[in-house]
């Protein structure tokens, strides 16, 4: 069924067209089924149609819907009381010891039905809804078996069906080792490149490919046998990097054009300069950042100095930044790393757009999705600056207002 | 009128009555004219009433009303555009020689009718209530003068009348120098303890007295004379202390019996021994912690050593906390400052109550106001742990489902 045009008049949009907000004031934005078809100056719009519905912005902003373009968002159990044993002066070695940790998440996601995993993921995606996400990417990697990774990503593919929002789907088979490889985490890899990754891709539930790439997680040359197999398949890549040491795994994803490196806490130079020339994505995680106390700062000043795209996403997992907020994110990056308010904007727009390979949103531009904020401000700056108030005045996901 | 008796049967129960939790499970909780009538197993409950309406808790999560005990949520202008300019580079006193910080907030505030303020600060309070205050304190301090404090205290009270939510008032005339008394604190502390307080008092705007005693507010000896009209007036009293500098404002406060100190990074022993004496309740602002970067942490192991109450709150403010979240002031209560979930959850209830002299509230007992959340969780960590989903299923003021 066509949908009647919209015309959302009178608004300041942030069109995110230029290197900053790319303010146009009192402009009027048309949508025509589902895309936006014009944004401009009310005077020069197209004529309306007969039954065109018009909307009075009323001097607000309009943005684009936000994306959050990294979260583990589909897990099952909960690991609130292991946070309240480490507050109570337990290790996490110990906490380790007793099959806590991932392995925990990992045990209650593979005991969970998809419909359970279904059922306990859409509040967390609602949450993100409510700020104003229109487009979410979901990794698997609780699973860490066929069975498992696919029911993760099945029940991501389902979130999107039954709720008016996108999500993009990524493997991340290769996020931990899985009990059954224990010290065996060629064998694994194996399993992923022979097995998980293929099966899946042939599944159509295989959006992008991820690892884990750190001393406490695959190694360099493990994390380029999976790459390797999603080039076979087409599929382009993105990398966990550089959050805990250096072990130069943004150097090799920059190799295989990498769509996206996340966290990057401990990235140098050359991981910048191989990231910028291979146009990846910097996606940084203050969630993570926050949660683990972490006091190395991401390097903001070469990421600029050499132009490297910026996101900014929740990264939202049950252990290491259970926050299930994208506009908390707008402030910890401006806050905890100094971002500029528009770098903020532009992280979970446009360049959160390109962090997942799309470029059909993610601005306001004639021919993208009409994926909408409309904010109960003008100041594009108070996005980043006040939290916890309900600042949305309306959404549109594909044109339609939910 | 009279309410119809009210029973929440099958849940778990977070009376906050001993150190802990003071969990109760499979409780019933009767709610009668606004109070709690009764906790306890179902089974020892009295008869209910014919009319009784009865609430399935189908084992979630029972806790008091949430208690936000040290805001200025009543305030005009914005400053999200001052903390763009020192993203890009400002300096705080280039911002502050164009009449920036909190003398653009008195401009503006000034500048605002009653109705504006109770018009812009409703959102600020509905954000809170949507995550389960029931009881919020609301202070002036950005008029400075008798017919601006007064206008922000009116504010204050009227958003308790048109929302079902309790407002408690403090009369912050003490929280900066306004333009009329530059150069001269000593005689803005006269008209203080002359005009603006007695007169204020008498008007019935004032339920505690604050002031803001540090190196660029106000001396232990100016603090002193307000507390000491505050007295006069039979007031209680409160006040910002040590938060960027120890000046032995807790000492003081604790002389004046004072409710509770807030901030208090550079407390030092002296002050900790002396809050415990006075029985003075340590407000921790994490919310402020985090925006401004701080790295001094307030003294956690003295308080507990010396069995200091410690609440938890908000300091919704525009300039140095610019968050609407209690909920993300329990997060950030574990996070940033490792109080345990147990402490997190006493410091925005039972010692929240404590920090504004309230008896009446803040636990599950029979005879105490009925302000209750009903949580979409059987675990009282989860309240501390995961951020940003929707977690509420139910919450009473004053008996009073809203
Ligand atoms: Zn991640
Ligand atoms: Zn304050």
């Amino acid at each position: 069924m066509t949908q009647p045009q919209q015309r959302i008049a009178n608004v300041t949009a942030a069109t995110m067209t230029d290197d900053g907000y790319g303010l146009l004031e009192n402009a009027t934005v048309v949508i025509d089924d589902g895309l936006i078809s014009y944004v401009g100056p009310a005077a020069e719009a197209p004529v309306a149609t007969a039954d065109a519905v018009h909307v009075d912005g009323t001097g607000q902003l309009l943005t684009p819907g936000l994306i959050d373009c990294h979260t583990h968002l589909v897990w099952a159990g909960s690991r609130a009381d292991e946070f309240a044993q480490r507050l109570h002066g337990v290790s996490y070695a110990s906490i380790a010891a007793q099959g806590g940790g991932i392995a925990a998440t990992v045990r209650a996601t593979r005991a969970a039905s998809e419909d359970d995993l279904v059922a306990v993921s859409a509040p967390r995606l609602a949450a993100l809804m409510r700020e104003g996400v229109t487009t979410v990417e979901i990794k698997s990697g609780y699973g860490l078996s066929l069975a498992d990774e696919r029911k993760q990503l099945r029940a991501a593919k389902r979130l999107a069906e039954q709720a008016p929002v996108s999500v993009q789907t990524t493997l991340l088979a290769a996020h931990a080792l899985p009990p059954e490889y224990k010290d065996n985490a060629d064998g694994y890899i194996d399993h992923i490149v022979d097995t998980i990754l293929p099966t899946l891709a042939d599944e159509h539930l295989v959006d992008a490919v991820d690892a884990f790439c750190e001393n406490v997680g695959f190694s360099v040359a493990q994390t380029e046998r999976v790459f390797a197999a999603a080039q076979q398949r087409g599929l382009p890549v993105k990398l966990h990097a550089e959050q805990l040491s250096n072990q130069q795994g943004s150097v090799l994803a920059a190799r295989y054009q990498a769509l996206s490196c996340d966290h990057l806490e401990y990235l140098d130079e050359a991981g910048v300069k191989a990231m910028a020339a291979s146009g990846t994505v910097a996606v940084l995680l203050p969630g993570a950042f926050y949660f683990l106390r972490e006091t190395k700062q991401p390097p903001l000043a070469l990421l600029r100095e050499h132009g490297v795209p910026i996101a900014l996403s929740t990264d939202a997992n049950p252990g290491t930044s259970p926050i299930l907020s994208l506009q908390l994110m707008l402030q910890m990056g401006a806050t905890l790393f100094r971002m500029t308010p528009e770098e903020c904007l532009q992280g979970v727009t446009v360049h959160a757009a390109k962090a997942l390979g799309l470029n059909d949103r993610g601005q306001i531009k004639a021919g993208l999705r009409a994926d909408l904020c409309l904010w109960k401000t003008p100041q594009p700056a108070e996005l980043t600056y006040q939290f916890g108030t309900d600042r949305l005045a309306a959404v549109w996901h594909q044109g339609v207002r939910r």
